[in-house]
């Protein structure tokens, strides 16, 4: 994949972080993009909005997808590093390749899923490092809460 | 944890899954309960239900638990043994205990929580492998979609 390709999947990601960001949400976005690099679904973390702890980003463009017969070809671009949760996800389904805006803010579980098979790209995108710096500064309880960290 | 115990968490996990497969759905069930022994949640797979790819049965008791400030000492009980998603879901958010219906139909990945630290009761609950057993003969394509399997 380009570097071009990944920035436009990136944009995306970003469009709904900020959308999350501007509703008193968690600024973190992500989607789903078919083997021809159509767009697939696209959502954002949801744990303010909805009240929903198990609505993270990956799993929301995940969702918002709709049922696939498969995820060959895939590619799901994230603005923040994948946590367990969202990287359990992109493994058991098979999702073949991972975008990730940037790991400054959190260092999730890219590298072990490209330990076992997944084609990452790491972007490190300084609008998504910015806008997960200040989240986590203003609100560091609500972001604890997010990632299970007491 | 005591037998006594696992089992009786087991039992809520199982009616969901019952309750899943009479609708017509994927019958694994899942329930989280709390440090105390309380039910928080519970939910069941709802991939046909409500047409959700990313809706697992432990994402379900999970979504139904609502916002939690921690997991510490919580124990996620589910009828069959659990994915990379519902491993790394478990692994995350710090979830104390897991108790497993049956690993017989399905090998997911208790024993990698069990080796990061993830307290893990392995039942091996004949109801449940029969529930699935039944359901895998026959719905193996419906199956195949859930695990992300071509």
């Amino acid at each position: 994949m380009s570097r071009h390709e990944a920035h436009r999947m990136l944009d995306v990601a970003l469009e709904e972080a900020r959308a999350g960001g501007a509703e008193g949400g968690i600024p973190i976005g992500a989607a789903l993009f078919g083997p021809d690099g159509q767009l697939l679904g696209r959502g954002r973390n949801r744990r303010v909005q909805d009240d929903d702890a198990s609505t993270h980003a990956e799993t929301s463009a995940f969702r918002a997808a709709g049922r696939q017969r498969g995820y060959r070809g895939t590619t799901m671009v994230t603005t923040l590093s994948p946590c367990w949760y969202c990287s359990g996800l992109v493994r058991q389904f098979g999702i073949t390749r991972l975008v990730v805006g940037e790991c400054r803010t959190f260092q999730g579980q890219h590298e072990w899923l490209a330990a076992n098979g997944v084609e990452v790209v790491l972007l490190d995108d300084p609008r998504c490092a910015a806008l997960m710096t200040e989240f986590i500064h203003a609100n560091p309880e609500l972001w604890h809460e997010d990632i299970g960290e007491d």
